[in-house]
């Protein structure tokens, strides 16, 4: 173990717990000492790993994921986090399930939750739907925990819901801490996170809305950039406003890419659909308006390619600070060129920065795994340090 | 450790094992002992989870399920108890493996069992095909193991056949003694096994018929009661008057819901098909009888539907013992006004009953970890006690 | 632990590791010094699971299998594998990534490898791309540990390519070995590997490639023996020329399958295509020529029909030495009047020779195992001694 592990484990188990019996669904209801936890824990974990060390925490245990999208990276990092911690992870597999045969939401989540510490959950499909779906778990296993059904109450973690994706948006600050140094080094700087180009529709607006809410708490410029009409919940937009008045940041909304991009320290350009699209889209798929939702599938990529130049390039880039700004993504990204012929980012850029998305794509498994651990354990300093010596 | 734990971990560590290298398929082939013997372990299992004591008995190896019909429930608590005990869960998806390429049975279950503990088997679509199934599985296993080709012969256990469910009803009894207070305290209690009305058709026969033999077997008054025409396997039925007669218990067949609710301390209403109907759709499942399945069911549905009245609700209830009688279910249920229009229970009773119906359910892990363990260790008692200590 | 076995650690530990750090694609990257610390590895960890000693030799991490074919005992062998020396096993279904979403092989595999130790790869579906493949996975993950994405660089495990299947062909060197008593016993034995008739079609080239590529550099007399028209690649045949001469075994190609077996001491009889139909099978995937494909399998199935001699049987068996060659099979057979009315080998012959052929398998989750402990660990030997005090 070396010296600043020590001291980070030190100061872990001097520190409150604010994330102890805690779920985590939404940053917006945890506060900034909930963030430094997870960051502070995430980096001793990625510390203890890269050294070799076990953080087995866990003497068994089912981590069970449900997933309602497709997933690689989530998928994997919440694998690599419980597995890392002595858990196994069971997949929620919907077809395999008799889900479909009438159980209902309660029921399911305490049948499989007996020996269970942690579910995480990614339903981001449908808007309005994704965050009530994991409140309804989250109520589920209350239930069955005050109730003496279960022994245990299973933590709950958003993988990505319709309105935020925590366990991204926090690596994403991990990556920047490490990037400018400190948290504090954060305040000032300008981050624009902006709509891009894509082949594809129907993006969730889950990073976009967790990241102008998580950014400009914390003292961040934000910078929000979209084509007219593409539009994120206004009452997060609304929030990030406040947030921003809070910190001592800044936060607006623009219309034009470039000029989100002047004098940027961090770029972060996504495509994502717009709110009403997502709505319209929803209630097609629950009525199984399959007409509808090719025609609404046509006309949104007629519309998205009226926006081809949104696209983040040597150009774009020069137009940041010192044209030198952090090119940040949550991959995958559209690549003009390698996944498509018009994209998000153009190839030069992606790759220029590719070891800085892999590596901030590389927080997220230590993220997952500091929730986990924060929920679990009262003073997961004190266990942590007993591991590594 | 507590006491009434310790005082259970001796008596377990006293007593010969009676399921020492044995599989389980059917409750009728293990006599009343090894039936305490579960329960006595499933108990202390859950104990010690509860305590957050570690029962981790193995170090590595392999439980494999393979499940030939949709499950939840007995699919995480096959793979919570495998975990718990520190085996790993490998699923066999037979769409992933080469068994449609033209594997045989006993060579499938050779090549995927040689570092395999246990195979957990739910195998019960088919009428007279699950147990045989089941059988040739451990045929197979014996066979290696006896010709040198298996270092050890994996147990197999019942996640439910077409005869039988024996982690089911062994949960089931588990809830029973723990509502008594012991298994003596079940002679004479007069449990009805009834059928429920269910819009859908083709549930298995397992859970009555392991019902009926099981519950006959332990001195309960039992009353089998379906409509005319849904009939369970003659041979088990047959077998529950003999098991009744030799334990001191009742058995009777009636074919009223209410009659057979009269005076009960305990239900179990539970929509299945007959055999005759199970029978005919094997037949057509083999033919590839698309036309004949489609009219099977059409004639079962509507023949269901003139028996929409066998549904347990406030007024059944009232028949019953002081109003109170314990209601179960193996769900999940149809519970009419919550998945369909009408069920099998009223929205009122299930509700009344849900911690019952969950606590019941959260038996089924410890059962099957306490099958794993007796099969496996020749004195669990012993080795548990060590992991308490 | 017994005598043999310690023997067997005492030289494993004096040994320098050949393999340590390396992955396993092909046999011909790797000398003989390697396949002999494999052999060895694999011997002793079936030693330690036999007389129930851990291996446990990971405290966490990953095994990350991708199958882009079906499989059962490759599948299994390695999760047993994995499991066996502690490490937890994720397969990356590519349905339910997002691949298909446009990431690159470059992302994915750095993404899935943030905890992974190990990856196994079978790609055999497409001549000329699945060795591509599995070194585009190679390359990747050696650029994310390289710039400090990747805390560690994944062993990556050939699980059957379009060129070799070492871990079938070493598990079969593995047989030999422990059949004739001696790797040195091996010198100057006569194997037929054979094409043998299936009513299939479509069946890789690389057991017959990988077999005799790697049993003509042990001294074996390996006759290559098909129908005219089912070539293999020839690169690989002219190879195993080479390797026969440099070893003082022979190699020859015959049409005849009797001739084959003459005086044979090994047969391997067994199905596949020939590459220029796999060329155009691969082809026409790719166009997704779908009425192409169903005359070249038509146009095959009538070719392979006249070949309907090819069957491995009594009279066959005959011909080799003293008419009791071993049979050996990479499994699953086509068994006549089993799973096809004409197959590659009679009921009788697989009879007779099924311990043996299953024995042959159980070789594989052993040389798995070792490739990856011999891949992480500096000296296993001594690592693994630890284990057995």
């Amino acid at each position: 173990m070396n010296d600043n592990l020590k001291r980070q484990l030190n100061e872990l188990a001097r520190e409150p717990n604010p994330l102890f019996r805690q779920d985590f669904l939404l940053t917006w209801e945890h506060d900034l000492k909930a963030f430094e936890s997870v960051l502070r824990t995430a980096e001793i974990l990625k510390s203890m790993h890269q050294q070799k060390l076990s953080a087995k925490m866990f003497d068994s245990g089912l981590a069970i994921s449900i997933f309602r999208d497709k997933s690689t990276r989530t998928r994997f990092s919440f694998a690599s986090a419980a597995d890392y911690l002595g858990l196994s992870v069971q997949d929620v597999d919907e077809q395999k399930t008799q889900i479909s045969h009438g159980e209902t939401v309660r029921e399911t989540a305490n049948m499989i939750s007996f020996l269970a510490e942690v579910i995480g959950i990614r339903d981001d499909m449908y808007l309005g739907e994704g965050d009530r779906y994991q409140r309804e778990v989250q109520q589920a296993v209350r239930y069955g925990y005050q109730n003496g059904i279960l022994h245990q109450q299973p933590t709950i973690i958003n993988l990505q819901s319709d309105l935020d994706h925590p366990t991204q948006t926090l690596a994403d600050l991990a990556k920047l801490r490490d990037y400018f140094g400190s948290l504090e080094a954060l305040r000032g700087k300008k981050l624009a996170m902006t709509w891009a180009y894509s082949p594809s529709y129907g993006k969730p607006l889950s990073v976009p809305q967790g990241i102008i809410a998580l950014m400009t708490r914390l003292g961040m410029e934000v910078t929000l950039a979209y084509p007219e009409g593409y539009d994120l919940l206004p009452d997060i937009v609304d929030q990030s406003k406040q947030s921003a008045q809070k910190s001592g940041g800044q936060f607006q909304v623009v219309h034009d890419m470039e000029e989100a991009f002047q004098n940027a320290d961090v770029v972060y350009p996504k495509s994502w659909a717009s709110f009403r699209v997502m709505e319209q889209r929803r209630d097609m798929l629950h009525a199984g308006n399959q007409e509808g939702l090719k025609q609404l599938e046509a006309d949104c990529l007629a519309e998205n390619a009226r926006q081809v130049h949104w696209e983040c390039n040597r150009a774009m880039m020069d137009a940041t600070r010192d044209g030198q700004a952090l090119y940040m993504h949550c991959l995958p990204a559209d690549i003009t060129g390698v996944n498509c012929q018009n994209g998000e980012v153009s190839t030069e850029v992606f790759d220029q920065y590719m070891p800085h998305t892999y590596h901030q794509a590389g927080f997220k498994p230590f993220v997952i795994a500091a929730m986990m651990v924060l929920s679990k354990i009262e003073n997961p300093g004190k266990r942590l340090k007993k591991r590594c010596e």
